[in-house]
């Protein structure tokens, strides 16, 4: 049994690069796309990520074996909730989504039951500041994590991973509540501060026009994921928000801390330990 | 007038790369170094960001036409203090210390007055995480701005001007307190922010080896800047302590204000401003 057909949902950045890793690792089938905005579909098929664009994404996934839903997490539950009665049980839905207990739930009555399609869920930690399939690469994945939450086998799914470890991946599979957790503290968190840092400097600082290049490359790192768009991030913010939340409290408590200590010993003891974290890269 | 001998005392990241971007843009005349460590001069002399290791960087200096003060600010001042009764109005003092308000009032009553040497202060917006003359580098200056808080000539200023444009950089001239207000919002509280988050992941997740794996870039460089030095950043905390303060504070409160906001259109307004500050870089 192999993957012969491929549809993806939403040929944005990352589903877009997927194609593209498909096609630089030699995938022999075909991939098939959609997007609800016909111009970054165009632009997907004009960069070859897919061999042909769906007019209709049901039936597209309906005649595949595997279907990669790609997008923020309420547009791939939506799709899951739509495609789950069509599908049969030889065929496999994975997903890109940031958040995965939300994704779990969604899919616990609708897949992998008896005549339901399978489900994987998966996450690759791979991504841009810019969204759009004219930013997709099919080098996006190389030395990225690929997360996968479901260890319970389909057919298809030893074969999606095989795909996924030649895009350059390193598959790690994880609790999905687990998954939230961590990546609320790595993923998320360096996120949401890095917008409210921006944010906050362009309240203060729009008539600076200097201070970009004065703050040189720390300040453009701290601030590149201001530029990430609100529609990805929304979707992470409501179904994962209590530990984000927490992890937001915790960075809030401990820049109260440092500024407390700005002139005490404690400040080396900061310095110490996040040296140590560095190291341990 | 010219440069025809410079001494860098601090031949350490800052002070060595100095050295090899004033050789790669052809300065033909002597460059003498200095470092309290024997093996950080050593290796600037190796790697030729100086012609001679001074055994007595006060005869070095008193010999030279310019000396250029490269390190922590207490160190920058101590020597300020040092160099300052031996020095002839002939001869200019620079420096690259990261605060401007604290080095300006040291040197009001040392330098610039009648039978005084000159200064000039100088700040390199440039740097990395790690330090010392190994890391090193001729074009770590390149594309970035080097500011000045001293408008009033000394007859060397201009020339020192010029070989700072020839490493390739921007030249800015802002007021001492404006520029510490700006670097504390721009770069110290990047600083600052990146340690307190790479402190508080090592105190959670000491024990989670796939972590950084896992948090992929925007990880990474959230917290590149947590393995920065102790000994360096301590020096602006101590003389910039009220503006940074105030920085960390106002980080704090926008961090609460997104946190209770996860869930209410207010985040797709912060997102928006996020947005804008980055599309005007």
């Amino acid at each position: 049994m192999t993957i012969q057909r491929i549809t993806i949902v939403g040929t944005g950045l990352i589903g877009a690069s997927a194609g593209l890793a498909l096609r630089a690792a030699r995938f022999p089938g075909e991939i098939v796309g959609w997007d609800r905005n016909p111009s970054h579909l165009q632009i997907a098929l004009d960069r070859g990520a897919i061999d042909a664009s769906a007019l209709d994404p049901i039936s597209a996934a309906v005649s595949s074996d595997l279907v990669l839903l790609s997008g923020p997490v309420f547009a791939i539950q939506d799709w899951m909730g739509r495609l789950a009665p069509l599908l049969k049980p030889h065929q496999l839905v994975t997903d890109v989504g940031s958040v995965k207990v939300a994704i779990a739930e969604c899919a616990q009555p609708l897949f992998g039951g008896p005549g339901q399609a399978g489900f994987l869920p998966g996450h690759p930690m791979a991504g841009k500041e810019v969204s759009g399939a004219e930013h997709a690469d099919a080098e996006l994945f190389a030395h990225a994590v690929w997360l996968f939450t479901e260890f319970a086998g389909h057919p298809l799914a030893v074969e999606w991973r095989s795909w996924v470890e030649r895009f350059g991946c390193r598959i790690m599979d994880i609790q999905a509540a687990r998954h939230d957790e961590i990546c609320a503290w790595v993923s998320h968190l360096p996120q949401f501060l890095s917008t409210a840092l921006s944010a906050m400097l362009e309240d203060r600082f729009a008539d600076a026009p200097d201070l970009r290049a004065i703050g040189g490359r720390a300040l453009r790192e701290m601030t590149r994921l201001g530029a990430s768009p609100y529609t990805m991030w929304r979707d992470v913010a409501h179904t994962n928000t209590e530990t984000i939340a927490e992890a937001l409290l915790a960075l809030e408590q401990r820049l109260a801390h440092l500024r407390e200590n700005l002139k005490t010993p404690e400040l080396r003891d900061e310095f110490e330990r996040a040296n140590r974290f560095r190291t341990n890269t």
